[in-house]
C-alpha cells in the first residue's frame, strides 16, 4: 500500500492558492478559513497515518448554507474538495491532496430534534458518534452503531464509510439506522433525501449516499433512527482451545436462531497482549475466545445465555465466565476496545478489514495464519466474529521496509482470500486509497463502471474526493466510457 | 388520475413490430414469446386496473443470460422495456405502452441456495413472496416482507417497489431484507451487487435498486435475509371510541418503547364491512380498532400484552379481546387481510397509500375524514398504523364520473396532507403513474433533477418503464438539464 499513487497537484490550482483562499473568506468569516502552513498540518493525515499530503485550504463552515457556497464556489475554480469529519478513517478515505480544499463539518455538531415517539433523532453532521448516545441516554434511549472510535468520529464519517461496530450484529451498521440527510452537491446544490418514513417515493438515494466515502457530496444534517435501550445486558467469556473451534462454535449459535447483540473474537496472541494491559480476566490457557453479549430481561439474559453455553460446550469450550457484575462486564468490555491500542504498544501492525460468510469463518482463519507465517511474521486476530467480518492485525517492524512490504502483501493476499469465499475487501473501513487498486479483485470492469456512472451523475466533473475508492487505472478513457 | 398522460406510441417502433418480434423469437424460443392480441391482453393492465394498454409483445425469458440478451436487443432496437413480476402493481408500475415489450419474469422461480447459518437464501426474483417463506418454513425461518398480494407478488416486484406488508413494523421492508441482487441493465450487462456480507466496498447501488419500480433494469436473482420464527406470536383487538383514540394510542405504544411486529388500524366503516365478511369478533360498537400482535415466549407475550393493555386503556379502549386460540389468530388476521376484497363487495374505491409520523396520526385522520366529506363521499380507514402508512379507502360509484372525480381530488388532497406534516406519497405501494405528477408536492425540482441523473446513469436513453414516477413537465429540456 506504500505503492499506492496520489495523482500530481495541478500547477494552475496551486498556483491560484491565495485568491482561492481569499475567495472561501468572503463566504466563511474569521477562523473558519485555516490557511497557514502550521495549522494545515493538522489536517494532512487521518488514522491511516502512513501517508501525508498537506491540503491547500482547510475550510470549516458553520451551516448548510455556507457548505452550499463554498462548494458552488469550488465548482466554479475547479478545485477538488476534501470532505473530513473527524479525520478517523483507517483506509485513507479523509487523505487530502495538495491541490484540493480539505470542507469539514466540526463546527456543525447540534441536535436539532428529538422525537421519542417517533423514535427519530435529527442532528448535524458534525456531532460525534457518541455524542449522539449521549444526548438521549437519559431518555432511555440510544443510537446503534458504535466504531471503536466513537468518542472521536462523526456522524458525518459513519454516514460517509457506512460504519458499523461491536454491536451491529443485531442492530445494523449506519445504513440500517439512518433514515435521511440533507445533501450539499459539487454544484451548491441543497437535497433533502429520505425523512422520517419508512419508505419514501422516487429513488431511494440514501443507500447510495451512504457509504459513498464523500464521493458525492456533503452530508451536512441527519436522521437517525433511535433505540429504547434493552433492560439489561450480559457478555460472557468462553476460552477455545483452537481459533477454527471458535469460529465453528460462532457459526453454530448463528444458526440455531439465536441473536446476540455481538459476538467477538480473539485468538491466542491477542489475548495474551490485551490481557496484559486490560487485566480483563481473559483465559491465558486458551488458543482462542468468545465474548458473546445478550440482552434483555434477566431472565431472558439467563435463558439464552445458558443455550448459547450448551452450543459453545458442544464445540470445546474449555473454560466460560459470565460477567457477575456491571464491572465485571466493563472489564471485559476494556480488553476487546482496547485491543488495537494495546497491541500498539507492543509492535506495529496493519489492520485488514474483510469480510466473509460467517460459516466459512473456520476455514478462513486456517487460510490466514498460513498467508502471514509463509512470508515470516505473525498475525493477532480480533475481530467482530458475529457478523463475519475480520479484522486480522498484521504484525511488522516499521524501520524494516522488507518486513513492512511483506506485510502489506500479506493483507492484500488475505482480503483476496476473503473475496474468494463469497465476503468483501472492507466490512466497515471503507475502501478509500487503501484498497483502491484491490477493487478489480472484488468487480467486473462493467460493475466498476456502472458504479463510476452513478458517481458521475452526482458529481460529473469528479471532484469530491476523487482519488479514492475507483482504481486510477479505470480512469481516463475508461472513465469516459463509464460517464 | 383518470386524467394521466401516457407517452404517444412511436409509431416507427409500431410498424416495426413483427420484426421486433422475430429478433426476440431467436432469443427465447417456444412460448416465451407472446405475440398474439388475445394472449398479451393478459399483460395489458396490473392491479390499478383501470389503466389498460396493450404491449408489443410480451417475453418471458428463462435465465439471467436470456434477460441479457433481450435488453440488449431491445435497447439496440431502441424499444422501450416494461419489467413485469406478478402484475399485482396498485399504482401502475407495471402498466404498458403500446410501443414497448414486456419482460415478464415468471419462468425464473427457483430457489437456489438456503443458507440457515448465514440466515441467507438465494432465488430467482419470479418466485413468490409466499413461496420463499415456504421453501424454509420446515427449517423454522421465514423472510419478513409480507404485501397483502403475497400469494401472487413475485421477488422481482417486491424488489422494485420496495415492497412492505403488516409486519414491517418490526422487520423492515424490502429494502431492510435484501442483501444482493444480480441485476441486468438496458445495455444487456449483468451486474452483481451486494451479497451476503453486511457491508461491501464500492457504492451501495442495492438501496436506489430497490425501489426504482423497473426503471434502472431487472433483477433475475435475489440474495434475502431470513430470520428465525419467534417462538410464537399473538394478536390483541381493542375496540375504541373514535378514530383519534386509536391513533394516540398507537403513539402512546410506540413512544413507550415496545415494538409489537403490526399495529393494524381499521375505523368504523372498515369494522363493519370486514366484520361482515369475515365474522373475526370485531367490535361493532367501536369507533375504531386495533389489532397489535407481539411475539415471543409465552411469557414475553404475556408482559408486552399486559402493558399495551394498560396503554389502550389509558387512552379509552373499550373492550379488548386477546385470541386464545391459533383458529381465533387466525380468524382476527383473516378480517383484516381480506378487507380490500371485503370493502371490494360492497363499492367502489380507489386506495391511498401515504405514510405520516405516527405521532401525527389522529389530527391526519381527522383532517381525510373533513377532506372526503367535504365532497360527498365516504372513506375506510385500513391501515399499518404503527409504520404511520396510511391507507385511505375512499368509496366512490364507477358508473358516475362525477363521483371518480371527486375521489380523485380527495385522494390527492390526502396526499398532499401527508406530505405536509413530513410524511410521503406513498409507503409501500410506489409512484407508478398513479402518483407520477403529485412528485412535485414533496421534491423540489433539483431533488428530481438529482434523482433522474441517476435514473440516466442506469439507462441513459430513457428505455426502461419510462413513463412512470418522474413527472412528464420535467421531461424533455428540463430531462437534458438533469441528465
Amino acid at each position: 500500500m506504500t505503492g499506492i499513487a496520489m495523482p500530481n497537484p495541478d500547477p494552475a490550482i496551486m498556483a491560484r492558492r491565495d485568491q482561492i483562499v481569499a475567495g472561501l473568506r468572503e463566504i466563511v468569516k474569521g477562523e473558519g478559513v485555516i490557511s497557514s502552513e502550521d495549522e494545515r498540518r493538522a489536517f494532512e493525515t487521518d488514522a491511516l497515518t502512513a501517508y501525508r499530503r498537506l491540503p491547500l485550504a482547510v475550510v470549516l463552515p458553520s451551516t448548510t448554507e455556507e457548505v452550499a457556497e463554498v462548494l458552488k464556489f469550488l465548482d466554479r475554480e475547479g478545485v477538488p474538495v476534501i470532505p473530513r469529519g473527524a479525520g478517523t478513517s483507517l483506509a485513507g478515505g479523509a487523505l487530502p491532496q495538495e491541490d484540493a480544499v480539505v470542507v469539514g463539518v466540526s463546527k456543525m455538531a447540534r441536535v436539532l430534534d428529538v422525537n421519542l415517539g417517533d423514535r427519530t433523532m435529527r442532528v448535524q453532521t458534525g456531532i460525534t458518534n457518541l455524542g449522539v448516545s449521549g444526548a438521549i441516554a437519559h431518555e432511555g434511549f440510544f443510537y446503534a452503531p458504535d466504531p471503536s472510535s466513537q468518542l472521536a468520529c462523526t456522524i458525518a464519517g459513519n454516514v460517509a464509510m457506512n460504519s458499523g461496530g461491536a454491536h451491529c450484529l443485531k442492530y445494523g451498521v449506519t445504513t440500517n439506522n439512518l433514515m435521511g440527510v440533507t445533501f450539499v452537491t459539487m454544484k451548491g446544490e441543497i437535497v433533502e433525501i429520505g425523512g422520517d418514513a419508512m419508505d419514501a417515493p422516487g429513488l431511494d438515494m440514501l443507500g447510495v449516499i451512504c457509504g459513498s466515502e464523500g464521493q458525492f457530496g456533503i452530508v451536512t444534517e441527519a436522521t437517525l433512527r433511535i433505540l429504547p435501550m434493552a433492560e439489561g445486558a450480559r457478555p460472557i467469556l468462553f476460552g477455545f482451545p483452537s481459533s477454527e473451534a471458535a469460529g465453528a462454535a460462532t457459526a453454530a449459535v448463528l444458526g440455531a436462531g439465536i441473536v446476540p447483540v455481538a459476538i467477538e473474537f480473539m485468538d491466542k496472541i491477542a489475548i495474551d497482549i490485551c490481557e496484559d494491559f486490560a487485566h480483563a480476566g481473559y483465559p491465558l490457557d486458551a488458543g482462542a475466545l468468545l465474548i458473546v453479549e445478550v440482552e434483555g430481561s434477566p431472565k431472558e439474559i439467563d435463558e439464552q445465555l445458558a443455550r448459547i453455553g450448551e452450543i459453545a460446550g458442544a464445540h470445546g469450550a474449555t473454560s466460560s465466565r459470565q460477567a457477575k457484575t456491571p464491572a465485571e462486564a466493563a472489564a471485559i468490555w476494556k480488553g476487546r476496545k482496547s485491543a488495537f491500542g494495546a497491541m500498539g504498544r507492543i509492535s506495529d501492525y496493519i489492520c485488514m478489514d474483510g469480510t466473509i460468510p460467517t460459516g466459512r469463518l473456520p476455514e478462513v482463519l486456517k487460510r490466514i495464519t498460513e498467508i502471514v507465517e509463509e512470508r515470516g511474521l505473525r498475525v493477532a486476530n480480533i475481530f467482530h466474529a458475529g457478523d463475519g467480518n475480520l479484522h486480522p492485525l498484521v504484525l511488522y517492524d516499521m524501520n524494516d521496509p522488507v518486513s513492512l512490504a511483506k506485510a502489506e502483501e500479506a493483507g492484500e493476499e488475505i482480503l483476496k482470500a476473503c473475496v474468494e469465499v463469497g465476503g468483501c475487501l472492507t466490512g466497515e473501513h471503507g475502501v478509500g486509497i487503501e484498497k483502491r487498486e484491490l477493487m478489480t479483485t472484488q468487480f467486473t470492469e462493467a460493475e466498476l463502471f456502472q458504479q463510476m456512472r452513478v458517481k458521475s451523475a452526482f458529481d460529473p466533473n469528479w471532484l469530491m474526493n476523487p482519488a479514492k475508492v475507483f482504481p486510477l487505472a479505470l480512469r481516463g478513457d475508461a472513465r469516459k466510457r463509464a460517464a
